[in-house]
């Protein structure tokens, strides 16, 4: 019959506008993200490029009812300033009031966003031994910050910007504004911009996976045992792990928020001492700037004792060079290959995109929230369970549609938990 | 007979390129502006659209042996949405751990530069009264800091950045493209980046504005009589005021530097208690993103009685409500109307320039150093000396090419200083 107003038609729903999308993308950050409330105080940081996001977030915030929003601009180009001509014997220094203040920032319990989005050789030209140092100094003064944000003391989270500089990297046959358009239809996708309700769809989306992790603790598996192309991996648990899925718990207040925007993980506390075999990344990593690309690692009792790399290997010794824990593993997160941003079978040169297309592992510094009551356990406990510590944490990818991944149970039987990338976990 | 070598002819020297010109601009306001030294760190703050700049000054502070560059991007639009949006009774707030670590880097001597360069109706939008709330939690927060700012404490500086908004204001008949250009030539010729050897010709023009400042001091005045269009003003000068050029020296160290890029002022301190008649601005006034324009005040006992202005009086009237300092004198400054800014006959819409094209009074706050020992001294023997203290230092314009100044002899004799706009003071 079609409708009976004149002149008008029954049609698709008008397309949004990119400044539709980005208040949408800002109204994610706020309400799921950092569960925003009224009264909160935000802290904002993230690349001068993405000023026009942070902007929305910030008038968002102030409608919503902020007390504060305090921005900081980040800009890649300085780091490579320093990175590049500073004298060498200065790239341990961090300017300890800017540590102070994140930290006193985050312990008072603000609201803490992050907007990513960078050039993945935005560091390219600058000696990754000179990067490592200052990466290391940054790492050594904002720890106490940093484990805040592991501990989930405060709300956090990130989300994406389509910096073009990225956006290039990720579509390099189109144009700059092609390039960036497609990079910004993969977020909107990601992120849930584009559902209906994007607040109700990330609502059903983070039971899901809290439902999944909970299934998996339930589990108990004393290890994980993971194959696929170069990979022949066993990954003992640390004792008392538990799984998580999208939601945090803010220790402050006890509010949920979902840490990175997108996320379609699982993940838990691998034992720093129970890690054999042998492991090829399945995706390069960009750290820092700089790109890696066709790397693996062998373990022997938790610790890397050999490592290779096709592209930045010198990348990789800095990183491993950091401290005894940087050598070792601090998480396992599980994610099928056909997850929707797995699916869209692109390298994103980004860890927040690429850990949710793969599953993956951390070297570095695990999370307390991922043993029982690991918030309230002394760092004596933790370790003792076989949680990892470390200044860094650096997420790098595995997972493939070859990977199979097999759990193992104190009493010896073998459980099939994903096979050839898909999750085959009986009640799945 | 022209060149002999084969293929040349005698040309004019090739005009530099704007990012040539970029550098020199950095080169100024580092070895210029802070006399910045081997091992110094370097505070750097600026506008978003000024990266191009603050990039440049981070890697030739770094090849000058920086310690460490902290640079701080800072965004109109969040204040604008702050005072938009933000609830009322949250106004009053500023993070006071941003005002700790901006103390903290001022008094431990860090090297200052701020970009300067906004769009002068940044704010227009805005309620007056609740901008006038946010400028003066700001002023609060941060008032130790510009107290070590306003006695010299460190070196410091203030450079400019063309940027879009501000070049269209000024240039307003002009194609956004051509605006710019014709701002950042008016910028380069007013820093003498153009000249042959910058720091050789700033070396030259502080030399002069210095021995200016000496000769006014030997003079000794008890007040200036100042009369234009509008104005008819007597301004009693503080007892054992001294005359500032453009060096400073910092507290610190002792280093010269010059606190203005470009400066074309010599200035003192008025009594704060005496000052008497009526002025009218010769130049409207930008103040925190909002433009007054046709205004006029009138003193009796060192305070403003009454005032007047044809564009954003309710401006006005936030400015004047900060605290009894703020409708009181704090600087006179005198700067002949053929200064090469002032020659330009443009109005620039910002502090920097209009008020060295320009004579000018400052409201507010007075400088320690246009004391003689002023910064040795407590505040108590500063305000006895007639020094003036507020939460604000607001300068406005009162120069023309109708402008009279005369100085007052505590015998009673007047000595003619300037005559329709320029020096007329005998010796100079």
């Amino acid at each position: 019959m079609g409708d009976l107003r004149a002149g008008t038609t029954t049609t698709a729903p008008r397309p949004r506008s990119l400044e539709e999308r980005l208040d949408r993308l800002a109204m994610v950050a706020l309400r799921v993200g950092v569960g925003f409330e009224h009264d909160d105080r935000l802290r904002l940081v993230g690349p001068l490029e993405a000023a026009d996001l942070m902007r929305r977030i910030t008038v968002q915030a102030y409608e919503l009812g902020a007390a504060y929003v305090d921005v900081r601009y980040v800009d890649p180009h300085l780091s490579l300033a320093r990175a590049r001509y500073a004298r060498e014997e200065t790239l341990d220094g961090f300017p300890t009031e800017q540590a102070d203040l994140a930290f006193t920032v985050a312990e008072r319990g603000d609201a803490s966003i992050t907007v990513s989005g960078k050039d993945p050789d935005a560091l390219a030209s600058a000696d990754p031994a000179r990067v490592g140092r200052m990466n290391r100094a940054a790492n050594r003064a904002l720890r106490a910050t940093s484990d805040l944000a592991m501990a989930s003391h405060m709300p956090w989270t990130i989300v994406p910007f389509a910096v073009p500089a990225w956006a290039r990297k990720v579509f390099p046959d189109a144009s700059a504004a092609e390039a960036q358009a497609r990079l910004w239809d993969a977020i909107f996708a990601a992120t849930r911009v584009d559902a209906d309700d994007p607040v109700v769809a990330w609502g059903a989306h983070a039971t899901q996976l809290d439902a999944l992790a909970e299934r998996l603790s339930r589990e108990g598996f004393e290890a994980l045992h993971v194959r696929g192309p170069g990979t022949d991996l066993r990954v003992g648990l640390a004792r008392g792990h538990v799984w998580e899925g999208a939601s945090s718990v803010s220790g402050v207040d006890g509010r949920r928020f979902v840490a990175n925007i997108p996320t379609e993980e699982v993940f838990t506390a691998p034992h720093a001492e129970h890690v054999e075999g042998t492991v090829r990344a399945s995706r390069p990593l960009s750290y820092g700037g700089q790109v890696v690309d066709g790397f693996s690692f062998t373990f022997e009792g938790g610790t890397v004792v050999d490592y290779a790399a096709e592209r930045g290997a010198s990348v990789l010794r800095a990183l491993l060079e950091t401290d005894t824990g940087a050598r070792r593993l601090g998480e396992m997160a599980l994610v099928p290959h056909s997850s929707p941003i797995g699916a869209a079978g692109r390298l994103f040169y980004d860890t927040l995109f690429d850990e949710n297309a793969a599953s993956h592992l951390a070297l570095g510094r695990g999370y307390p929230t991922t043993l029982r009551d690991g918030a309230a356990r002394s760092s004596d406990e933790r370790s003792h369970a076989g949680l990892n510590d470390s200044l860094v944490h650096v997420d790098f990818m595995i997972g493939s549609a070859e990977m199979d991944v097999v759990g193992l149970l104190a009493d010896g039987d073998a459980v099939d938990v994903m096979r050839r990338g898909e999750w085959v976990l009986g009640g799945l």
